[in-house]
């Protein structure tokens, strides 16, 4: 299946501000991409482009004052196939981890691993290590926390979760991912577009997604214990030890966020064009 | 100068533990080596080296139950200057730094840059900027916290420090790293051998030492909050975002520390030998 | 001038449960009444009525299953008056205060005043004691935090609000709260009506207002950091050490608010009548 | 049996400052005493007393510049026999519960009934209602904080303890009431003198003790969480919130302790005289 992917995001910018941006596939799905996947920002504006030490494509850019916008519209190639699942994918003794995967055992700004070390032993020690313990991690935190847009908060952290019951995307993320760090298991914060042809369209659609990816046997797979079940049409983006490496803008300075939309849609046979 | 460094650190192991251990000197500092460096673990056991995403020096092996020594002594040649001072440095707008001091303006565990974004520019937004902003940072931390080792705790974050205002060394340095992000000034926590010989030995030299680096101008520079003067003799052994990423020995399950010792001393001129 | 005061608060309650309230004017307005003040529960439900150790009346009685509504109407004589200010107020040093006020030096919940011994120290310990140091506390609070409904949580302590620079009506006194104590300045937090004649009807009116009272010269002085200037109509419901212990409703168990509406407004002349 | 009380307290105070000390034994145990209870200040200083909002016996008086001696000793009749236990008291409905215990449900600044709601839930929902819930809160916490003269700290709350799982008397205490409390079981912290004749003398027996108390059937039980066995030669001092409000001593100023020992020992038949 081909799938639409855009945004079209808009500031007001009182002072000249850079902004450094996470917005583009990453890396890893750029060979699925089948139009280009560029920023456009407006005013026309030198834009420098890297990948940041997580290995995500960044850009940075000085926006003057006045309106900004942000835009894209691209079209990417996906298998059409859920996440996949693999109850039999072991967990792997952080002797034998890739030495990259090491990082994401430690704490972060809003993973305290160091303050979870003997909760998360107290709640899944006793389970059997592999998929099945992170997926015992995934439910708790799908069943004990609630949704909600009004509980978002940019210093929000996995205790805050853990003790308020509360919370959007990516506070389910963090708590999952400290939860799993802390049984030793190597996870790390994921965001990107998350369009789905087999839930209908929801307000969700219209944002980026956050989900965790956790490695087990070989590789990173994909969880998510906010949606907690597989679902189709997952483009990552960036990933990160939490939403302070992986944040779509980072603006060094006062900005003024006027307008926020997300495309994320399957493109019906035959009119894969991208706008 | 010649400086001899070493260390001899004992635990004892109730089961099968992996540690992740920076415990050779920093790849910068290889060329002034004049002995090998290094890491010495008893009974053997097969170390892996590698480099993290910071560029330090990692070691990791598989402590098996019972006592565990990790000991090491080597030489190094040192300037004998103490850290360079340089007044006209100028800060560095974010649309200028290099690309791998922007992970260096973030939140990190300790550093909760988040919660001080308006603290910081109260404190320290209409001073000149530059060094001596720098510099004022440090001045106020090393004069509102207090030393005392008595107020070591892991999971103290630089918001605790800003608001109990005692500490250890990495304390100190921590509030001060987390003042400079907040003002957008790149600035990392380091750790490492801190030998001076321009001072009374103490029971400092028998530890390591956390200092931290900012970025001006074109390179990262030496502050020290806690000591707050220029110090002869550091030797770098890692840098990172805060001590959560530099901890010196890094143990995946229960290990009890037995003893401890460093040794960070200039050797007398004709006795450059290491034991 | 005659207030006309009441509100209409209804909950689901899915299963028996206890509540507490403080709906009623607090002792020290009784005389000012033109009008029965009684606290209506519907279905009719035995209230039990008492003074709590602040000195605020609560009425306490058993939920059942199902609608419940909390509603009252009755009218106040006020004398038209904007909070009293007086700018020769002294601060009473500790021990001379009554030995009631002692206790607004304390800790409290939402009042971290162990945390904040310093910095208030640095903010506001330089400034002529009394009055004007209230004051400015009040002025400090009033520019530094924005307001915003979206803001409100009911974990969010002063420290949480001098952070994160965002909050409610609250957040506010909690924050001016702490400062004046960690002066030695004895505070506490106060609710109640707030009708104000003087400014245009808003959304504020429709709810119930929290601001604080300070011990200086002789008394205790109504101060507002959220609103910063004297206002007509204030009618104090309770007082106590920060929103933990003054709450309008407090469930011990599961219930759903379905609806909240407060009144708070003058009567014309000739039209006093408690509807 | 009869037991000495006593305790020698020294300041050196830089500038006048205020204390508020509670250093008699409570209220409810004066008929006890077989000696004056008297709070001896050196240098001679005008001592105030009066009774806190709580029911203790405080103290307050201005302190000089210079060393500051607090001491007593005094004797009391003690019955001898370890705490009282009733397997069958029962959890007394909020709705019945006496007006006063209702406080001891709420809030106080280190014990954050609002975030541990679900965690002791989800940790003793389960268990049977009664003295046994509360003895499985001692236990469970018992048996998962270990104890450490170097864990104290001022700002500690009862979350810091659930994360940290170190602490002394006090945050085991804290922890314990915080749990009992979010089950809507009145909890309040005690502070005292312990002298048991049943252990070996220890370090403890040179402090004050904290335990806590709880309302269970028609009365207040004594439970205490660090050492989680009946004690004989409670005495009690003071009750309140937590340990903040019930601070042997508080000073509003810099002062520094130079001297610090208690006695509690039981008096050998025949020789009970104060000294």
């Amino acid at each position: 299946m081909i799938l639409r992917l855009g945004y079209d995001i808009q500031f007001q910018i009182p002072a000249p501000v850079t902004m450094v941006t996470l917005l583009t596939v990453h890396p890893s799905r750029i060979a699925d991409l089948r139009a280009p996947d560029e920023l456009r920002v407006e005013p026309p504006t030198v834009v420098e482009s890297f990948l940041d030490s997580f290995g995500n494509g960044c850009a940075r850019f000085l926006a003057q004052p006045g309106p900004l916008r942000l835009s894209n519209s691209t079209l990417i190639y996906d298998s059409g196939h859920p996440d996949p699942i693999s109850p039999d994918a072991r967990e792997v003794p952080v002797n034998e981890l890739p030495h990259d995967a090491i990082r994401y055992l430690y704490n972060s700004r809003y993973c305290e691993v160091d303050r979870f070390s003997m909760i998360a032993v107290e709640l899944f020690g006793d389970h059997p290590k592999g998929w099945s313990r992170v997926q015992a991690v995934c439910d708790w935190v799908h069943t004990k926390v609630s949704f909600g847009y009004q509980y978002a908060r940019p210093t929000k952290s996995a205790l805050d979760v853990y003790t308020e019951r509360f919370g959007v995307c990516r506070d389910f993320q963090h708590l999952a991912v400290t939860m799993c760090r802390a049984l030793n298991i190597p996870a790390r914060y994921a965001t990107g577009y998350l369009g789905d042809i087999a839930v209908p369209p929801s307000l969700d659609a219209m944002d980026f997604s956050a989900w965790f990816e956790v490695y087990l046997e070989d590789r990173w797979w994909a969880f998510d214990a906010r949606n907690n079940r597989p679902r189709i049409g997952r483009v990552l983006m960036a990933t990160g030890r939490d939403a302070s490496d992986v944040a779509i803008t980072t603006s060094f300075g006062m900005t003024t966020l006027t307008h926020f939309k997300v495309v994320t849609e399957p493109v019906p046979q035959g009119q894969a064009t991208a706008v």
